[in-house]
């Protein structure tokens, strides 16, 4: 067994394991490879790391480096002096096992065979992800967390870690999330795996090139629609009369959107990430949800978003009930702006506000 | 030019004319079939018409009759002594333009070429909708409705028609609507729309059988998840715990859904109709808002739906806000049900309750 981490040429690190990585299905990967970035310095006594768990869509790519200096999908968030302050914490972000951004996934070779696995790549969990990176940890030597910070898939992985893993963290920021899959979360995904599934072009996961797969751009526009609210998209169409909606702009808006979506990610990866997500529960295993729970020994905040049509305020008040209720150390912020699910993304200046008073224990006594 | 009213099998009518009939586009249909049922008597003076306008997918039969024992779309709604009262009224409810329950639209044979027109029926608009009721109530000698009263995609007629015809009606009940196509609407349309024409079986619109049309399905599934709020969907799957989305309850529901769709209804017609919706303002033409609304004679009331996810309560809310600034006498309610949009539908309780108080006038002085 050999364990390997290599500086890339864009500052990420690829973390790479030729021992066998058991997944909860009882299957193996017979490698695995994860890329992960850092920022910050991580203290002697190893107690101020803090992990950012990133989206369906996006990478390790926090945030620009002076060796990538590329905006990242949350760059006004961390940094020097922002919100998950670079000067006190030593953050990491690691690309999800099953992503296409480096890390073992759909794109990867299998060993055994030398080809891409494409669609033979196996089923695997938010679980699964969550044990890939506790190994990269325990191969840093990092034994407990500061925090893990989660927005919405991100934060599945972060509960999740919670639960299974308590002593390892102190705090655990849950935003637009949910702890167990909905049944209107699993009809939308189920719509957008069909969308790909139906397109003749993707070739039971075979395909030549996503910039051709017609069904995973309209899967893309319909997460894209479940990921803002109607008031944003009038924001954003405000004057717009449509003549027809073939040559409107929301049409070329939505077409742009997609069309830059396939270009760098990957259909089987899709596919992977969101029947993992179909498949969570965080309380599976457990008699209740109150047992589950119990387990978690960090301070958690939940904040949901008014307008979030695709993780409901529902949805995080009944996870937040459910932390009040196990005891668990826990806040909850409503936030209210026109942006639907997509704020976190947006509205970086509040949500950096309830980050960093999270992060400096404010909420709690 | 011959206009005839003939009584058929299932106790519908079919008025048919052989005038051309003009569009707002200025292209003519060369004939127009409006398929049309009635419950109740028209009183002597004929001041007890009460038009119901349809939503987008259904047709014409409302609710059941001697000649046709089917239930009907909204069977607890209208009827002898129900909201809509068939002892007081005479209702009438004509399968909407575009449609293909019988009224001219994609399925219909274009006597020019003497085939169906499928894809080449021409581009129409909710006003076209309009005018050819109008034509037909002037064929029955009906000059005023007592009301029009219209839900989702049948309020855009009820809107339209009390602003273009103000003295042919004395109500207009506008529920979970909009008075223009919002973006975010837009966005979710053309996502179907889209999903149609990149199937390979839709053929250009000359496809053998709906039945086979997996692009068709998805649209039809699409169009139900925003039907759906997801307290709805987690009442209709509670206790699930989906061990893979394929194989699950929910993904189930959703083809049989869409497979009993695809038999009834055409998806040309759905792309004729849903793009008559996207170029939906009833405020075009006109300088401003307030000068479009303040056409309308009618009392009119709006209901919203909390958790309409499709038409938002926002959008009635905007709807309302304009009647009001433009000296419309109205009245709005906020209904508030786990249903989302669909609640019309399914609450017809409450809602036959704000509907016959606000046919006897009681929310007005």
């Amino acid at each position: 067994m050999s364990v390997t981490i290599e500086r890339q040429a864009d500052g990420s690190y690829l973390f790479s394991s030729d021992n066998p990585f058991k997944l909860v299905s009882g299957e193996y990967l017979n490698a695995l490879d994860l890329v992960y970035e850092t920022w910050g310095t991580l203290a002697e006594d190893k107690s101020n790391a803090v992990v950012v768990h990133h989206a369906l869509s996006v990478g390790s790519h926090v945030t620009s480096s002076s060796e990538n200096p590329d905006a990242g999908w949350w760059e006004e968030m961390v940094g020097a002096g922002k919100a998950i302050d670079t000067d006190k914490y030593f953050v990491i972000c690691i690309n999800n096992l099953g992503s296409c951004f480096g890390s073992s996934g759909p794109t990867s070779i299998n060993l055994e065979t030398g080809k891409k696995y494409n669609a033979s790549f196996p089923e695997i969990t938010i679980a699964d992800m969550v044990n890939s990176q506790i190994l990269l940890l325990e191969h840093l030597g990092i034994k407990q967390l500061y925090a893990v910070v989660g927005n919405s898939m991100g934060a599945m992985l972060s509960i999740a870690w919670a639960i299974e893993y308590p002593n390892s963290l102190q705090r655990a920021m849950l935003s637009c999330t949910a702890y167990k899959a909905y049944p209107a979360n699993i009809a939308n995904r189920n719509i957008q795996q069909s969308a790909i599934r139906i397109d003749p072009a993707w070739q039971n996961g075979n395909y030549e090139s996503c910039s051709s797969l017609e069904g995973f751009k309209l899967a893309r526009k319909l997460g894209l629609y479940t990921y803002r609210n109607s008031a944003e998209w009038n924001r954003r169409f405000n004057s717009h009369k449509d003549k027809t909606a073939e040559d409107g702009e929301i049409v070329k808006y939505m077409d742009y959107n997609a069309e830059k979506f396939v270009k760098t990610f990957d259909a089987n990866s899709y596919l992977t990430i969101t029947t993992a997500m179909d498949t969570f529960d965080v309380t599976q295993g457990y008699v209740s949800n109150s047992e589950a729970f119990s387990k978690i020994k960090a301070k958690v905040l939940v904040i949901s978003e008014k307008f979030d049509i695709l993780f409901t305020p529902q949805q995080q008040q009944e996870l937040y009930a459910g932390l009040e209720e196990a005891g668990v150390n826990c806040h909850y912020i409503s936030h209210h702006s026109q942006y639907g699910h997509d704020a976190f993304l947006v509205e970086t200046e509040k949500f950096g506000g309830y980050i960093r008073d999270f992060l400096n224990d404010e909420y709690f006594n």
